[in-house]
């Protein structure tokens, strides 16, 4: 698909990133235009890898002149199409990859920061900063390929954020390439810093709309000496809820999860990955998996979960838990959670959402929301888990026994307007921690439009006129 | 001066805000045309307290429409010009005030959330959240007066800032009207919402040049329930800083402060401020203010800290130190701390300082920094402490013995522009916590310029493209 795009043009991007910087072989380049989930499949003659900030620059001016899309893409491990060129735009999109660029420019211990570049994979960023004894907290499934460009642009959540915040909390300095080849220059490692506007947040979250980021000064923490790690059965959300407030109350800043499961997900998970058990006699409809991180090692994070433990059991509110004994015990809890998506996998076709709501209002979105699927799809599985204390459910379905697998997957735009419609009542989201990218953006338009939508609007076309960095992701194509 | 508003304008205002909204007498307006450091001193035909956000929509519609400038004014307490209207330019400005919109619209406790106007006094907020058993952290010296819209608008620090971040890390969602009279309705309390641009943090810290913030979502925490609270003397900067490390290792998330002041800080509050005295009975050159917060009452937090101290005593890093033995110790110990400025007062004529640095180069700074003024200005008194945590330093100075006030003031613009580029070379920040407003707005072409400064105007101009939200702060009149 090469000739989309002018030789000449290619030649250009070729004289400025290397041969090291250029992939126009389709074989090669196939692997980036799909996601894993496989609802996407784009198209693009080129993958772009400028190995630093000024090439990055060069090949923007290019694609700004010309008015080629610019896709971004990281680790392309995304769920919402975001990094995924389009097939069916008029114009020509490149992909342009951090790949190249991956180095930790500086590891400041004292001031608790380092500096990355984009393409730097967030397994090598958290290795970098335990090597100096500190803790980079962002934490989430794909850490293993994911770049930290790409956690950037699009606010990645994962299971520290109840302690840690989103990305976005984390960074501190950002440098971006805007669209017309000028460099934002923000890689500042300060806390403090009340100079006019933060420009940093435009860019964070913007999933690639607005510039390409390519290094970024993140925050680093102490890292937590003394772990304890339990599961409890509860009788319902709202008995989790009051769990939680309890939590936080009587553990501080060291309570570091609480994920709340259902019976369900508990269930899928021992019957489909190995080697897990339900470690309750009794069957129980509800669980939470909390964790409390101390700075100090030893026996304190043990001791005060356990007395925390016994108030709440005395209190009628924890019917059973279990506290893990060792870290393999601990490994064993955070197994269940973790493979929960994989177990749903197993049991057949499922509609996912990802929706946030005050913490408070997490148990009556969850009656709503199962009370309207079951009466629309009568036989569907509920299975709902996900970080309460963010608010953040994954308020999942799966097929029911007498329904094929295609007539169920078919309801998933329905299903899901109503269950956002549910949360949004609630004043919540519709996408708590995946973004909007190509999949929610009609969502965005029902949901966020009017004033909300016109201001994203403004700013995008003041910051990118040519509309060139990523088209129609976020907003419908023009 | 109300003649410079044809009357049927004012009258409009009036049908609008009531007459309960309207302040057209000079004398009653006269205190909110200076500032309380009497840097400032502005002019205006009205005073306009809009009752709600309809009306203060309605308000603005008429001052687009008109091309009058509008000044928000929180409880005026900024230090940098930033809610005065200006006296010279050619179109007249009306101050807007939130002070009649001071309702707490709602408190969940277990969402951890706190929904006021932009009115609400943050000493109200504070004793709202306590009154559910909650915390709001944010804490100034201005607390009984500032508010929460101006807090919001210059995305105010305090004392607060090592632990719970700056204000813009309070605040989960805003109402702001548009400087055309749309309402942003972004008002959620949610810890995940991944749906497009993050648009409060357009409005956060722009110091009223976006638009009129009127009511907020902020996050509350649990109350820490026991305190520890230690001074210590030790050599210099530098062991401030491995001592900042070192606590962050061993007190983790529990560290809630760590405040430094050299010896001449200490010595004009012990002589200036009635009640207070020196701790030590040695003398030392430089002092650590530090305290832990632990989830636990009882006496854990003392003895944590005990332990901590006695181990860096043991390394050589502290000197001496005094741990507070009840709250009227912690107390007296604090008010050491928060009397610096008054005591500096007492002592001649200032000039002050609000950088940040990264907390690794706060030793270097005050090196650089010391040696540059004291050879500008020989026998200059240099008050130097401040949130090491947050790497902000006030970088304060006394005029010397031989010289007179006029003459020592006189140097201010000269010698802050070169204390701001030392700060500027190890990346550091010319304001840290106090904002642009009128004050530093030539700084803030010096030291941001060029891309920066024009993606701030590009975001300006997208979002009051009439100019007309407080004009000239930030920005210099164009």
């Amino acid at each position: 698909m090469a000739e989309e795009l002018k030789n000449a043009v290619l030649e250009k991007f070729g004289d400025i990133v290397g041969t090291a910087g250029l992939v126009t072989e389709a074989a090669e380049i196939a692997p980036n235009l799909i996601e894993w989930r496989g609802l996407y499949h784009g198209r693009t003659p080129v993958i772009v890898a400028p190995g630093n900030t000024a090439q990055t620059a060069a090949v923007l001016r290019i694609c700004r002149d010309q008015g080629i899309g610019v896709v971004p893409q990281g680790g392309n491990t995304g769920l919402v199409g975001g990094a995924i060129p389009h097939s069916t735009l008029q114009r020509p999109e490149i992909i342009m990859s951090a790949r190249r660029m991956k180095a930790i420019r500086e590891l400041d211990a004292d001031n608790y920061t380092i500096t990355a570049e984009a393409g730097c994979v967030l397994a090598d960023l958290q290795a970098a900063a335990e090597t100096a004894d500190r803790l980079f907290p962002l934490s989430l499934a794909a850490e293993g390929s994911c770049q930290l460009g790409g956690n950037i642009s699009s606010n990645a959540g994962g299971t520290n954020v109840l302690r840690y915040g989103n990305t976005r909390d984390l960074v501190l300095g950002l440098e971006v390439v805007l669209p017309d080849g000028r460099v934002f220059e923000g890689l500042r490692g300060l806390r403090k810093d009340n100079t006019g506007y933060d420009l940093k947040h435009l860019f964070i979250g913007a999933e690639g709309t607005l510039g390409f980021v390519t290094a970024a000064v993140c925050k680093l923490f102490s890292r937590p000496k003394g772990l304890a790690t339990a599961l409890v059965a509860i009788a319902d959300p709202d008995a989790a809820i009051a769990l939680y407030s309890q939590a936080r109350i009587a553990l501080g800043d060291q309570l570091v999860a609480f994920e709340l499961m259902n019976r369900l997900a508990l269930d899928l998970v021992v019957r489909n990955i190995p080697g897990t058990r339900d470690p309750f006699e009794e069957s129980h409809s509800w669980y939470v998996l909390l964790e409390l991180g101390s700075a100090q090692a030893g026996p304190v994070a043990d001791q005060l979960m356990e007395i925390f433990l016994a108030d709440s059991m005395e209190s009628g509110l924890v019917r059973d838990g279990v506290l893990a004994q060792s870290s393999a015990q601990r490994a064993a809890l955070w197994r269940m959670r973790h493979t929960i998506s994989e177990a749903q996998k197993m049991a057949g076709a499922g509609i996912k959402h990802d929706i946030a709501v005050p913490v408070s209002k997490i148990a009556v979105f969850l009656r709503r929301a199962e009370e309207f699927v079951s009466r629309r799809i009568p036989g569907v599985l509920v299975v709902a888990f996900g970080h309460l204390g963010d608010g953040n459910m994954h308020f999942n379905l799966n097929q029911p026994a007498n329904m094929k697998a295609d007539a169920f997957l078919a309801l998933w735009s329905e299903v899901g307007r109503d269950v956002h419609s549910i949360a949004a009542e609630l004043g919540g989201s519709f996408s708590a921690e995946h973004g909007v990218g190509t999949l929610k953006r009609d969502e965005l338009v029902r949901l966020r439009g009017g004033v909300e939508l016109e201001l994203m609007r403004a700013v995008k076309d003041a910051l990118d006129p040519a509309g060139i960095m990523n088209p129609g992701k976020i907003f419908s194509p023009s």
